[in-house]
């Protein structure tokens, strides 16, 4: 049995089994292979299940007793005995761009000690293109490479960089983003979000905003800690610390600022009340 | 004297001189350092600088008699006698991402032989942080690292990647995306348009989109012929070929589509008028 102090290590070897695993597949029509639905409601592409088995052939090895819970498995028990807590896990976050080429894409592994959000205790995403460890346990800060990161403290509104997915976003929202499109001279989505909020952490984006209500908890779980750790600002799209059950069809929206004047500004902007 | 021929080769290069040059700056604040106001109207940053002059060294290193139409330095004469045509160049497109340290941004030098988009014969573009090289002469075809490349054939809405540059875009022109946000379950800006549209070369995108009428002949002059050697379309607003004087401050707006049916499908969604 491991003990959960272990818990990061194991997670960064468990990435790195799906990038030597995954790199092979990235751009080919084999990655695009259907493998049935998954637990979270798309499709399964054979990249997302070779990356999930490299991730829980890692956790079994360790023999981490916990429940896994999987962008495409679902809900899995994987504890022989006592669970020590929940594995939220999106083996692949950005399948798209993978199954294209488009070098954006990466692993994101958290583990939590109560079955919701705020419980995550530790949070690693790798990037699965360059190799590259973005790293979080509670109350220890935030990692790039082992590195300390803090998300962007100057405030610099000509060059303000605005990460925002709009991915099949409901025109609504789209009125509610609108001001910030027009306003922002650098609009930015790349297509993974786990990464995506992670480059926010490092302070390389000055907000990342997502309200489209579709984002899983899977592929938030570990940039969470990340964010939070890295001194950001995640809240709900109604302003509220964010929170949900760790569940494979939990669905959130969320803006992530790196300060409250950022925070204000896009209140301002949108008309959002985002007053914490 | 050099031969035209040797165009491709000198690019390289230079953009090869450029990566080496910028590599270090990137992410730093020392590669923010303003150096007043560029031909094409932005901030020259030192990133950007150095990187032009970087180019410029090579040029004049191999003796081609050309007149350079560069962002930062607009249009200047590099020749000792007759001039052999126009070398159009970015030195490095998508400066914010590089400020931040964001992995997308890149080198973009075409030349043309009179004064004209539609001239063009030889287009170079280097990712910069991956080292990789997108190049195309005209008649010739468009590659990859040396491999032929083509725009993306199958046609899978399920899957559609549409990119589209929405940074400062005017509410009007958000009016007329919309309904293509609503609709593709995968939207992507990453931050740099030639390398962008390189990547639509590639068929790893279905379309891109910039219709903000911002984008400089200095930012897409290499990609235009990289994307039309790689059988791509790629069309002004209102449906017409895409022309434009070789001018740091001419302006465009452009539709590229991976073929007949994805502008179709575009023309269909928002309205435009996109026969060709």
């Amino acid at each position: 049995m491991t003990v959960v102090t272990d818990v990061p290590r194991i997670f960064i070897e468990a990435c790195s089994s799906v990038r030597s695993q995954v790199s092979r597949l990235v751009g080919t029509e084999e990655a695009n292979e259907s493998y049935g639905m998954g637990a979270g409601g798309d499709v399964t592409r054979k990249i997302d299940m070779v990356a999930e088995r490299a991730v829980m052939d890692i956790l079994k090895q360790y023999g981490l007793n916990c429940t896994l819970i999987a962008e495409e498995a679902g809900k899995v028990n994987l504890s022989n005995g006592k669970s020590e807590g929940f594995v939220v896990l999106d083996a692949v976050d950005g399948t798209t761009n993978a199954l294209r080429g488009i070098p954006f894409y990466c692993c994101s592994i958290a583990f939590a000690d109560s079955n919701k959000l705020s419980a995550v205790k530790h949070g690693v995403v790798m990037d699965l293109f360059t190799g590259d460890v973005y790293s979080a346990s509670k109350g220890n800060g935030a990692f790039f490479n082992g590195a300390k990161i803090h998300v962007k403290e100057k405030y610099d509104e000509s060059r303000y960089v605005v990460g925002m997915n709009v991915s099949g976003v409901n025109p609504a929202k789209i009125e509610i983003l609108k001001p910030i499109m027009s306003k922002a001279n650098h609009i930015r989505h790349m297509g993974a979000n786990a990464l995506e909020l992670c480059i926010f952490a490092r302070g390389l984006m000055d907000c990342f905003i997502d309200i489209r209500n579709k984002i899983r908890v899977t592929d938030i779980a570990a940039a969470y800690l990340i964010v939070k750790e890295a001194g950001g600002i995640l809240i709900s799209e109604d302003g509220r610390e964010l929170e949900v059950e760790l569940d494979s069809n939990s669905r959130l929206s969320f803006i992530a600022a790196a300060n409250k004047r950022v925070l204000d500004d896009i209140a301002q902007t949108t008309g959002m009340k985002l007053k914490m």
